[in-house]
């Protein structure tokens, strides 16, 4: 059956004090689902809030994305940090963040680990249950979004444990012939064309081409653009208006199938 | 009409990573309401689940002990922050500690500005509504305990804007003739015979003497004692002693006048 | 006498982690003189070391930037810390950013306090004291860069103690009528124009006017530019053109009156 | 031929701000060199300089002890930072001790990386070789303290390096049957007894009996003793004597082999 809608979600409040990254307002505009950064790896009280405040104003729903202390090395560094701790980091900062949605009546919706966070919650089933347990004590209703590996346990533990879980698609990262995530494809700036190219591709068929050139099957509700590239503004118009030809509708999976209650995602043009 | 009843507390959570302040467990036996540091001028998400975890345990209602984000100074040097600044370090400080209360089926009940924060927020009745704002994102049913000097805005401006409070007498500091706390008493360790001679005076009579000599009145239900000198466990059961012999019992003032709810407060020998 | 020199100045190494700040390599490429943080307020190790390599490169001396440790304010928030935490401060950071300037060959050449620290260290002389004893410890024979405020016992007081002192201008904040510098002027992008007219006055008459409209005096050698306003390359495209017509070269002050190890300052266009 | 001479070492300067970490002067009076944290993952300004004076009062030789950059986890969990990080965080870190001992006229002799930065260290050649050019950078001739662990390219790359390096025994940890150091013994307190015959036997056999009961031998001129146990000073007062009886003197093994410039170690009784 046709896809007749996609969500479009960032990574988003990373900037922190004086250090903005890239640009948060223009990016939130074009998006439908936002994990906002929690202080330890980006982010910072004031930029939590204001970012909360822009997905309101601006219709975008939120998920906490919890990483490692470790400000330095923007949670991109894996720690050894025990299974306790995980689930502790996890509910700290996704309990602060909590708190700023319901300051401005929003529901915190999602949660997605970050960087090395992520990586480290994919190493065993243990990793990934302190993970969710973290995400559990925020509130079991949480939706994960998480990046469709089929090979790691962190999905299927999710799963087992009553999660909704939304997988995505990278088209800013590189595959390997089993669906892995291997690198980063691009810094700086994006092709706006190649990224169009690479989710058109997922939308309409579900394949990407892995780096030794094979064709997969990637699974997913959701797009993950990068939101701190300098042109992520421009690569998300692309997106829009390309998905907009092909009569797909860009709006948050939070809602899907829900579709009483289903905010209609305004375009960035609107 | 004479006291039937008293609450003890004391500040705590303030161990951090490797570094343990004090004699943590053995002080929450012994007191009725924890002020949880929350990670920024002390506390991680480690400990602050840690401690909430032992006020569980010993019946010890919880309160949110948000600071400046001074970990070197522990909070106690006064830092020119923004009015908004103020109002986001509350709601992300007590929101993460509030997650850690609900991940163990606990309310967090009550909220209180630490240190040079707390000192901040006495400055003007600006900075005072821009604290309360905080609490009051997290809940507007918190009970807020403040220290009783009656010379500044800020427990006005709580009750103005509908909050609760419990006031504090501070066995451990120096009054000036106006009731103002100015120095603090000691360090190290605490003499039990006057910490137990100053609470029973309180408690009694509502006085206590200060720099000068002079016999002043101090409002007030609640004690709050250091946690952090190393006999702290020895002044708390001077108190508790002291206490029982004059029929005073010691409770929780979140409870105070609603008695069908009312825990009774096990003491620390029970 | 015609000014036949000036130097031109920035903070530099205010990037951390995964946030860069500016444009910094385009920027040290155009100054002669970089204030180089040290981890406290801004800059990390291996920001620090890049920004020191670059400096090597280009043929720019170093001072140290110390700051208070507050990542998020910047710097920018006055901390009511004590006279010897100022000095150790000064120590540990300075000390920091001398052994990445030795480990290429370099010398640690001057040291100017950061934001709410250099606010702090003109509060009174015993601040003053406190701060410069610890550039005295890291090397008496630093020179200070210091904005030329005649009404503080800052420079007064470097003076005392032996230090050569290089007075600055700043084009980019605002002075009232006794030459004290009030508030910030530009957010964002700064005007060529107007950043080179007022150094072109102050370089060739010593003036500048007030915010009351009143022509002031500023004495100086140096001219502290805005490193991490987005357009600050092409500002000081704008100064070198304007200076090179006025027959002014740009040069360190380090170097002088010390004219046989006076390295020619290389142009941007060179 | 019998041991005349032995060096004690203890990890120092780890408190941070309001924490104090075990009972550090008692401590340092005790031993004959100090591996001085440098506000990574213990420390701060402060701390660092009372302990410098401490070393200075005492007569104990100083070094320098970098740690990963987690407070939080006191250092002791891996972190995966690249080389250049490794290198600079020694340079950082190392720099800033250096100029607190320059400022009390001391010359900072010795360096030895931290808990988890030690384990990166050993990792593999690379990450050796990066850790050892941080103290390179830093002076090449430093004498670096390492655990007498055979089967890790450390010690072999640092010699190849010109590095002088002293070998440690560790009584506080087990080794297993090829002299590799594996868990922790003990917390909180250490038996006197136990520290002091292990000590011993090392000392005048250079021998010690690994977890499955195996006597393996011990290479090292240094002994590294737990600092932030309760009873370190107890143990070190057990230690001295026993030495004494053997007619072993404690001296820093920075000396050793340079009579002429030799202070004789001052006994903890004297």
């Amino acid at each position: 059956m046709r896809r007749t809608w996609i969500d479009l979600n960032s990574d988003m409040g990373e900037s922190f004090g004086n250090f903005v990254l890239g640009r948060p307002e223009e990016v939130m505009k074009r998006i439908s689902h936002a994990n906002i950064a929690c202080g330890f790896h980006a982010g910072d009280p004031t930029w939590m809030r204001r970012t909360v405040e822009w997905a309101k104003q601006y219709g975008v729903t939120i998920g906490a994305h919890p990483g490692f202390p470790d400000l330095t090395g923007f949670g991109r560094r894996l720690m050894n940090i025990t299974l306790q701790e995980a689930t502790n980091y996890v509910v700290y900062q996704a309990g602060a963040l909590k708190a700023f949605c319901e300051m401005h009546g929003l529901k915190l919706q999602a949660g997605k680990p970050h960087g090395a966070f992520y990586s480290w919650s994919i190493l065993s089933e243990d990793n990934a249950r302190a993970v969710l347990e973290g995400f559990q004590a925020i509130d079991p209703d949480l939706t994960l979004y998480l990046p469709a590996l089929p090979h790691f346990p962190l999905i299927a533990t999710a799963e087992k444990m009553g999660f909704r879980v939304i997988k995505e698609f990278y088209p800013g990262l590189s595959y390997d012939d089993k669906g892995a995530i291997t690198v980063k494809r691009t810094y700086g700036t994006e092709s706006v064309e190649e990224i169009v190219e690479l989710v058109l591709r997922f939308a309409l068929d579900g394949k990407t081409t892995s780096t030794t050139g094979t064709v997969i099957d990637v699974e997913g509700d959701s797009v993950c653009v990068h939101g701190d590239v300098v042109n992520a503004p421009e690569v998300l118009d692309g997106l829009h208006a390309a998905l907009q030809r092909e009569g797909i509708e860009v709006r948050s999976a939070i809602y899907a199938g829900h579709d009483a209650q289903l905010p209609l995602r305004r375009r960035a043009s609107a």
